[in-house]
């Protein structure tokens, strides 16, 4: 049987807690923390005084007086410390440094030679990234995250398998642990970008949602009331190798007909060679030939907009499958992909899906693009690190402790 | 935020501490529940007291002596009331009575009328049943759950769709509550099988599951860390109308290509067809047809075989997509056409998802058929009312309350 215990429902109602005074933007009282949540109010105070002892939460001050008590307003203390997220990616490494507040406060950028990617390699560009990118408030880190690409085993953070880099059982954690002192924290970009949705983007307002990243590779993330769902082995949410085309195009997985070889940057750019092999919007760089394909639809380009109507027919068809199969609130579309296409790609997907999907989960379910401003694999990466950070029995355990013995001493 | 509390705990330990003397069959200790569980030796304890008290669990004595301090053997104890289960399925209605043991004590079958099918008459031959099967007994009953085909609202009990009947948004529990007094629980076939299989069938064993149903209609159940996982609309599971098949053969349904149209009873009869017009195996029924199949494929009858093999290619590729999303520990395949197909079609379903699913978790699941004894859709209805008198407030509202009193009181 799965074990629930109080510290679990006790870290998850700090996290709802502070979910809502992000959400919030700038500064809530508690009376709004207890309504956007839904906890007691005795539930909220506890939590708040608990974040206000180790000091991720200030009190600013009272609100304007006026009928009714006056109310504390609570904000973020965005000096409490520091968070870094790195987004690896094929063909560089993205570092971000954010303050408590989630504002970045530097940014580093290193390419990955295509001829070095060996773990030692890639484990001393992402030590030298971070170096760089603390240099000045390294005592300040609170914990790294990582968004490592392919399946990740985030408890021993081992990367289990990477498909650019053909790694297979890579220790990253430890390999990395030799170098760097912070506490680190590994997952995938799906749930990275998922995690950063669920803090900070359409989670604010449901419980129940999917994100799909749409870039070279695509996938899901999966958050059931309001929980990261992982699977038995954390590899939940592969729908990039589902099938889609039973005896499809070949996947670069070297399956056939999977639902990425169609909407997936390399599949979408397959679609216009298919329709038009010589176009002039075809370029080396996919991600130049989905940007042109986007610029060509603006211009009424009928090839463009024919590219759009298929990579939209076959997402409508696997999207209409999510709803029948997850029911969930919200389906949010991000990334390379959704940036370029976005609006067009979301109005037939939404047609599509809509004559596929059966008809009542298809009412529940809202379809939108993502609104995070941020590259969603580095701020997902560190909002890791933020869980790790407020899950961390250390610094709550023994608040815990302190505030038990101050209302049983007398 | 979901709102998780200590009830809700509490709720959860108790089925938890309940399902493992279930699993134990016959008797078990304090000490085996705790290593079942995996809940601390004092949570058990508890949890035991309250069902002690409530009558659910009686105490049958202590095991042989040995080394060590002796053990009070608990079990189920059947005479604590008894359950009624309801299958409504499109020609008949079965109606099962258990003890709380969940051993049948007596069972009736009504047939439906094809031109008598309004709420109005189903609800006279509820009624008409559920009297005949109770008369003796009807002081003793705890509950009734019904598995309504279909959509279903559980918590207001609505048959929000039904596809036989052509229902739409019929509060069944409403008009059911005017002749029956008893605590009335609905769902539909998909989520009772999947109770049934977590209470009594794979779910002794594991977390983390799916339960495919597979007979006219099809469909699958989650469960997700010892929770059926229902969505946002209770409409999460629809497998059988995700499409397998672009452009592909019209489902009942309207849509093209649906899962179910391949290997729900119909679909299956239907590759018969296609692959032999004039076959002796094709009956009017079709789950006489099935059971030819078998017998056919037994003789190594090439056509029964090859409907078996194609039958199999096409479960195979879906079984993958749900792999690859949902990352279980195990798939159970129950019902009409794995009672009949079962090893055969097993056998093929496996070779094929081996080679579409994603290695990691695909290394991480077992496929298997259904071991349960009984019908799974009645069992599964009545395994609703023992969780609604396990979740009663006030049966178990009352017990806490009575024992802290009692603690309190010096």
């Amino acid at each position: 049987m799965y074990q629930l215990t109080a510290r679990d429902i006790r870290r998850r109602n700090r996290f709802g807690v502070l979910q809502a005074v992000y959400a919030a933007v700038g500064h809530s009282s508690r009376q709004e923390i207890a309504r956007a949540t839904g906890l007691s109010f005795a539930t909220v105070g506890n939590m708040i005084s608990e974040l206000l002892d180790v000091g991720v939460l200030v009190e600013l001050g009272y609100d304007a007086p006026g009928i009714g008590r006056p109310r504390a307003q609570l904000a973020i203390n965005p000096e409490r410390g520091m968070l870094v997220g790195v987004d690896i990616a094929e063909t560089a490494l993205h570092f971000d440094l954010f303050d408590l507040a989630m504002t970045v406060q530097r940014s580093v950028e290193i390419p990955v030679d295509p001829a070095a990617t060996e773990p030692a390699d890639v484990v001393a560009l992402i030590t030298r990234g971070i170096g760089e990118l603390t240099a000045a408030d390294a005592d300040k880190v609170l914990g790294v995250g990582l968004s490592v690409p392919g399946l990740v085993e985030p408890v021993g953070g081992v990367s289990v398998f990477s498909p650019y880099w053909h790694w297979h059982d890579v220790p990253l954690a430890q390999l990395l642990e030799q170098q760097l002192s912070y506490p680190l924290y590994l997952d995938n970009p799906l749930k990275a970008s998922t995690a950063a949705h669920l803090w900070f983007g359409a989670g604010r307002d449901v419980d129940d949602l999917i994100v799909v990243t749409l870039r070279a590779g695509v996938g899901i993330g999966v958050v059931v009331e309001g929980m990261l769902y992982r699977g038995v082995t954390n590899s939940a949410g592969e729908w990039g190798h589902t099938n889609l085309v039973l005896d499809g195009r070949e996947c670069r997985c070297g399956r056939m007909g999977c639902v990425e070889a169609y909407v997936g940057a390399p599949g979408i750019v397959r679609t216009l060679r298919e329709l038009a092999p010589s176009s002039p919007l075809i370029d080396a760089d996919d991600a130049v030939t989905i940007a042109a394909i986007a610029a060509a639809a603006d211009r009424g380009d009928a090839v463009a907009l024919e590219v759009i109507d298929k990579t939209g027919n076959y997402l409508g068809v696997t999207v209409a499958n999510l709803v029948n199969l997850f029911n969930p609130r919200t389906i949010v579309f991000g990334d390379l992909v959704a940036d370029h296409l976005g609006a067009r790609l979301l109005d037939v997907t939404r047609r599509v899906a809509a004559r596929h999907a059966m008809t009542d989960p298809f009412a529940a379910v809202t379809l939108q693009l993502s609104t995070l401003p941020h590259n969603p694999a580095s701020l997902g990466a560190a909002t890791f690190a933020l869980e790790g950070f407020l899950a961390d029995r250390e610094t709550f355990g023994s608040i815990a402790a302190r505030r038990a013995l101050r209302t049983s001493t007398p």
